[in-house]
């Protein structure tokens, strides 16, 4: 699918525009191609076409939310840059009207929408990697320091109270996972683990 | 709702049976009262008069998960309580049939089971707090220590995975992230943090 300007990328953003406003409005179960569609301006036959299903559309939503520049801040510390993360995952998780929720209760609801929305957290955690990369350069934390449990680490606690618990924010949540993190990556706590330490043999899954 | 034997108990355990397996065969999309009573073999009237509607039998189904005496496994030493506890998890959110994913999916249709949910989650964490006292005590882990958050840390990489990237479990996943947590509470990570290191103000909710 072609992203750019022209008439094929402004439907598309009309057509995705409508989607997320149709979720945040009214909820997956009253999402329809053609209430889409109608509210996008744009013929049935063609969303049906390039779409498919509500599936197809959620899919492509996330896909594009990926389409963009995206870079974690790099503020000279890993503390700070796990900070910078969390608040802007924070802001997403609690964010009027709440997209982001709406999105990822949607995912329960299609594979597709499942799919997508792992595809766009794993570009997202890739992203991030180089985080890591700085704080080792650094020396903040030992050479060998595994990039992705850091990162989950530090962020999983606010999808979990967030979007799973579906509790409020308590204060100072984000800043002390990203604090807990920042410690102990320090510590040498996201380094390969010695050969024998955990459970999982080598031919392990 | 009286819980023990007697006809109500035994009402109530074949509603909620027929409530799992009809979730996990057919999904929420087909879960009904007629279906769930059909099932359990019992009048249609019983279950509306005292579970109203999908979303009652839902959270009736999640506060009966709590009415059991689980309590952490006692090792000895905190990593090998978090590792117990992961471990447990893990089985919880891997089993087959997927009655607990399917359980956390529902949560997301209906605000009853999500703060059902919510509830049990609290529950079950207040439960595992003793884990972090016994660390305390053994002088694993400085006084002070906050339990909450160093077992979400725990727990919570299990949880991002699993329940929300919908990604297969990876090995050593479960056994890093209380290896993690065990490890950052060892070094202070967390108590209260100090006065003016976290952004949130007082007012902060």
């Amino acid at each position: 699918m072609s992203r750019p300007g022209g008439r094929t990328g402004r439907i598309r953003r009309q057509v995705l525009d409508a989607v997320r406003a149709e979720l945040v409005e009214h909820g997956y179960d009253a999402l329809s191609v053609d209430a889409v569609a109608t509210r996008a301006g744009v013929h049935r036959t063609t969303v049906y076409r390039r779409w498919r299903d509500v599936g197809g559309l959620l899919a492509d939503v996330f896909d594009t939310a990926g389409d963009d520049a995206w870079q974690p801040a790099d503020t000279g510390s890993l503390l700070g840059d796990l900070l910078a993360l969390n608040d802007q995952i924070l802001a997403a998780l609690t964010e009027r009207p709440p997209a982001t929720m709406a999105l990822i209760a949607a995912s329960f609801r299609s594979e597709d929408a499942a799919r997508a929305l792992g595809r766009f957290w794993e570009d997202r955690y890739a992203r991030c990697e180089p985080i890591v990369g700085r704080a080792v350069e650094r020396g903040e934390v030992p050479p060998g320091t595994l990039a992705r449990p850091l990162l989950i680490c530090a962020t999983a606690p606010l999808y979990h109270r967030l979007a799973l618990m579906r509790l409020p924010a308590e204060p100072g949540l984000a800043a002390m996972a990203a604090r807990t993190a920042a410690l102990a990556a320090s510590t040498g706590a996201f380094t390969a683990p010695e050969p024998g330490f955990t459970a999982p043999e080598p031919g392990d899954i």
